[in-house]
């Protein structure tokens, strides 16, 4: 199989989030033209990132909702149950634990970790906070971390919970993280999206003063 | 200016957040090597990244902390604040309400707007939940809009939003929005990251089981 682009993965998980949307209402096939003009992209792309997977549609009869759900399902490992541990107990930690969509979609928190003297053998959303020092023991059988600690301690976690042998990790830490190659990371980092709007934001600005030859604004 | 990159935009954040926890431990200057070890990226890339807006630092002497800081401030637009729309109350609205970095880096979500009738009217984290019907005449003044609303309903929202001339987004809908090319977008759906990860996860299994010819497991 051809490596497949992490934007292809995405796009993937968006097509299956249209499919079973249509599914609830009784709809059974789908054109390309039709999923692709609802998920933002062109019937070309549609077809091309299916194509990495194998065969799916007829020609002129567009695709099978229950068919290319069911193929999407498994391509992106949602057929499974996946056991996941939350490294930091903290406001974001607790977003995600009440974050429910992520059960559904088969992501289980199983396990909660945090340094805090006061926090461990807590009760914590329904789970016991462990102690940090019991990572190497209790991460196995668990698939993914997810790291919701504070960027100066996120790397040391990371390094942690890969030496157990975590293969997948979710960063919440405001740093890029150095892993095997062998680690899928994902992060996110909603501050940084932040900054990035602020960027366009000033960047459209400072383009539109040079195109209109407006006096620039004092810097204050 | 050269169109930059929004993964350079994304790395001057990286690098600013580094430069800020280190101004707190009263370090002056930093070499670029050290900033690029401490971000996970090469001198190299920090180099180019920054000559897209400047000169910056001594060679032999490495970067100004203060400087850096202040001009990669300027940069991300940080030098001012925000005014941010919250459209959604619930699960992830709350969420957000409650993420105290957003108001440490100068954005202030200072309205939220919802359908649901139960919610309008009523003070919620300290802020009136405004009828959704009012969102063109309460975005004025607005600089970004969150959008935290169920996937059927932000492209509806998004539209509203941009007549009403606000020229950024931060989506958590999962989906993908169409706006036009004035109009910045940044979407966060930690779901699909997680989707990212069993994608990845399932795939490594799938390679090394070729690899290794072990017989493939049954698809169930």
């Amino acid at each position: 199989m051809k490596k497949v682009s992490e934007s292809t993965v995405a796009r993937l998980s968006v097509y299956l989030r249209l499919l079973t949307e249509v599914s609830a209402t009784g709809v059974a096939t789908l054109a390309s033209e039709e999923l692709a003009r609802r998920c933002g992209t062109s019937a070309a792309q549609v077809r091309k990132d299916l194509s990495f997977f194998g065969t799916f549609g007829k020609r002129g009869l567009g695709y099978s909702v229950p068919e290319l759900t069911a193929a999407l399902r498994q391509i992106l490992g949602l057929e499974r149950r996946w056991r996941v541990a939350l490294i930091g107990a903290g406001k974001i930690g607790a977003a995600l634990m009440a974050y429910q969509d992520f059960r559904r979609q088969g992501f289980d928190i199983v396990a909660v970790f945090d340094t805090d003297e006061a926090k461990i053998g807590v009760d914590w959303n329904g789970l016991v906070v462990q102690a940090d020092a019991e990572l190497p023991r209790c991460l196995k059988g668990i698939d993914i971390a997810i790291v919701a600690v504070p960027g100066e301690a996120a790397q040391g976690v990371v390094d942690r919970v890969v030496a157990a042998g975590v293969r997948a990790i979710l960063n919440f830490a405001p740093i890029k993280l150095n892993v095997p190659e062998h680690v899928a990371v994902k992060t996110v980092n909603m501050a940084l999206e932040l900054e990035g709007l602020s960027y366009a934001l000033v960047n459209e600005a400072r383009r539109s003063r040079r195109v209109t030859s407006r006096p620039a604004a004092s810097r204050g």
